[in-house]
């Protein structure tokens, strides 16, 4: 697997939220690597409120470990 | 993306509660992109009691990361 | 929106459990903010297992925010 | 309300992880106040796996928040 | 109840995450006292992937309690 | 049961996200310890949406807590 992150350091909670946003995604990349696949499920999530709800709490989880790895940019 | 989170530092807890709903917010928004669906899909969560609570509870997460990170506005 | 959160210390762990339940609702109340709606839903979740403990687990994570903010009242 | 909840502190873990699962029933028990109700809702969720694991994640949070609150009983 | 948890201290990391699934399975006997109805329950969820993901997860909120407990076993 | 967990620390982020991985596949292999079984539940869970996110948010957890136990690799 290609070096996709190196640090969890950010400059600001903006770029911190991204990365937490880019964990969730992983998470789901790493679980199923088939990028068609995932293509075609966002038809799926994209478009219903309690799947799009279910992924803001991945990324919230993340930004409170990212948030905590950065000292909440104090 | 626009700056939009430029610190997680509130005066209050209130405001840091509105700026937990705004980072939960912002996971269903970077998901889902289009206003308009989001508008869409409100109907379907706003009226349902569990798609309410799950909504609170991404919330609850982003509130005790903003809560941790203005050291619970001691 | 009036002030209705101005600090997280409470006396007591009970006073805290009852902040908690106080956020968790707020964070439906600012999702709903149409306090009908929100009483016609509770026909939906309060006789329905999954749904209290839905919402039970929601006051969990407010409650481990607000105990680490009272310094868990030691 | 009755005073229930005075400290968080216990003798030991297993007090602890007891206290933990009074603070998740209470979390439904101030959500649906009648005892009936709950005590006919148990049949639903104490024969249902999904509903079980529910409910023991609600306590793993509420164990999460006792264990930190008695410095993990070192 | 007789003294099952009398520690959170444990020798590894793998002791920690089997103390995790202790407490997680716990966490559904001390609401569903009967050995038999859990075994029964066992078919229901051990060969449904969602059901065995929530599994995980009260698991993975455990262990991030040992894990605490003890230090991270640094 | 084999050591297949001798420590939380890792080099990289990356290698504690793929640690967290491991974790959460590990709560499901301690539960369903059949892999026929599991392999073939993979079908129902890598094609769904939501089951994806919900495997995610385990591996959100675990990371949490092995980032924690890395110092974040300040």
């Amino acid at each position: 697997m290609a070096a996709w992150l190196t640090s969890l350091q950010t400059d600001t909670p903006q770029e911190g939220f991204e990365l937490a946003l880019k964990l969730a995604r992983k998470g789901v990349g790493y679980t199923q690597p088939d990028a068609e696949v995932r293509d075609r499920l966002r038809q799926e999530y994209a478009e219903d409120a309690d799947s799009l709800t279910m992924a803001s709490q991945v990324v919230a989880i993340h930004f409170q470990t990212v948030a905590a790895a950065n000292n909440y940019w104090k």
